[in-house]
């Protein structure tokens, strides 16, 4: 494929806005390492019996000859067969006309949707779970993914009136993570921690103004480790939990911090009036995942 | 001041280029949250006997009217003598000819730049600092500083070849902190830890194949504070740090592995590939803060 204006790339280029994206339930992938990671989870859900994710992949030759695993995966696709994916060389020219980035990395894929229902989140009987209500800005929502992901969160749910994770700017920030684990769109808040709450979830806000001190339920979950005897706070971390993560400006709303068991503040021991959401929001799930995989 | 192109309106928009800031060692701060710890560091200093560190400020009427500490702030320092600090009303237009922004806060100070040397971060006898290698992205500069800012950190060091901390968008992210603690520039990596080390710091490398474990190192430093006999691995997290964080694409070259005692890696619970560097950062330096900080 090289020529821009082909009906096909403007159609690939819609999925950059979100009507489009919403009405055909796509989205964009950009770059080897998202587009490697998309592969993955579209082999490991056809082997699975599951459906497709990836739909079409368009790279540049370069990108192919630099990576000879993408050429490989769409042999072994073929020959398991069944498989409904397509694979087209496309300029340069053409891959930046599809994309929202100037310098496109060589490769883009159009994926399915891969979000769930939260039942079917709970249904796997979760640890640890985030949900971000109203994160507006697609690189904190993409951060806070990949974040989760690393420190081993069962899933992330975006309340309704959150940016768009489909965004490609949000999709880029995630790094491949919204393959790696469950992501629930849309939720509302009051459902959520409910639904957690019946299954036996703890439920957590990140605030600044909280009452609980994460150091402090850190200690506690370790004294409790060695079996050491301690003054203990409201909450044992190594309990499963759901923590709500707020907006960047304003953070949890009143009624948000109504639906929690317990406000957590992350302590600041400098001169920062405050942490911003990524760091606050990767404190509190590396905290929660530590005291859960503490040897005991 | 009403004229987007008054001379004096011109003279501060060229701050938004490194080129005129690197010639007249000044920089711009932006909105209300941000001035306002300028211009308390500005107070601190004066009062300990230094020098000024804003120069010049531009509000609009609506801003001032709303933030009424400005106003006060300005009366004070005229009452206390001595500074030179000059104050001036700005239409919305004004503003914006001076930003980089596309919505300006209303209010823009024009500050001195702030970094200092490195002995003096090390003459007061510094527990924690982070050394930023070929830190790219004047986002991740930012957030990394505030980071370090909440986890109380002695001082932010930049190597070499690293952003340039006065970029009004690594100035908009620090949210303040580039007033809260010391930041050395332009510092040699291998001098920087050769002093460090003659400083009595470990010298640590987060790093995501290194031999250590954080979490690990995390149990052991709260075991000790139990008084409790556990494995000990080759260093105690609560000693006084150094510790490297490397380019967000690369990750710390080999020559910058070279020079560290230990590398730690912050461990990955789920199947994200990495931790990207806000995240890294933010984890590690809030691992040594609390392991300095438990009481014993």
């Amino acid at each position: 494929m090289t020529n821009p204006r082909a009906d096909r790339v403007k159609d690939v280029a819609k999925l950059v806005g979100r009507s489009s994206r919403t009405r055909r339930r796509q989205f964009l992938v950009e770059g080897p390492q998202a587009v490697r990671e998309a592969l993955r989870a579209h082999r490991d859900c056809l082997v699975a019996g599951g459906t497709a994710v990836v739909d079409e992949v368009y790279a540049s030759r370069e990108c192919l000859d630099r990576y000879p695993e993408f050429d490989e995966f769409f042999e072994s696709t073929q020959e398991s067969g069944g498989s409904q994916l397509q694979m087209r060389i496309a300029s340069e020219l053409v891959l930046a006309a599809m994309s929202d980035t100037v310098k496109p990395q060589g490769i883009i894929a159009v994926c399915r949707f891969v979000d769930v229902p939260l039942g079917e989140v709970l249904a796997a009987k979760p640890l640890l779970l985030a949900l971000l209500c109203r994160v507006q800005d697609p690189g904190n929502a993409g951060t806070l993914l990949r974040a989760a992901d690393a420190a081993g969160a069962d899933a992330v749910i975006f309340s309704n009136s959150s940016v768009d994770v489909y965004n490609p700017k949000a999709v880029r920030s995630t790094a491949g993570s919204l393959f790696h684990l469950p992501v629930v769109l849309g939720a509302d808040p009051s459902t959520v921690a409910a639904l957690c709450r019946k299954a036996g979830l703890g439920v957590l806000a990140a605030d600044g103004y909280g009452a609980l001190n994460l150091d402090q339920l850190q200690d506690e979950s370790a004294a409790r480790s060695f079996e050491q005897q301690t003054p203990e706070s409201a909450y044992q971390l190594e309990s499963p939990t759901l923590w709500l993560f707020g907006n960047e400006a304003q953070g949890l709303s009143a009624a948000e911090l109504e639906l929690v068991d317990h406000r957590v503040a992350v302590p600041v021991y400098g001169a920062a009036e405050s942490l911003n959401l990524g760091t606050a929001g990767t404190v509190c799930l590396y905290a929660s995942a530590r005291a859960q995989r503490r040897p005991s």
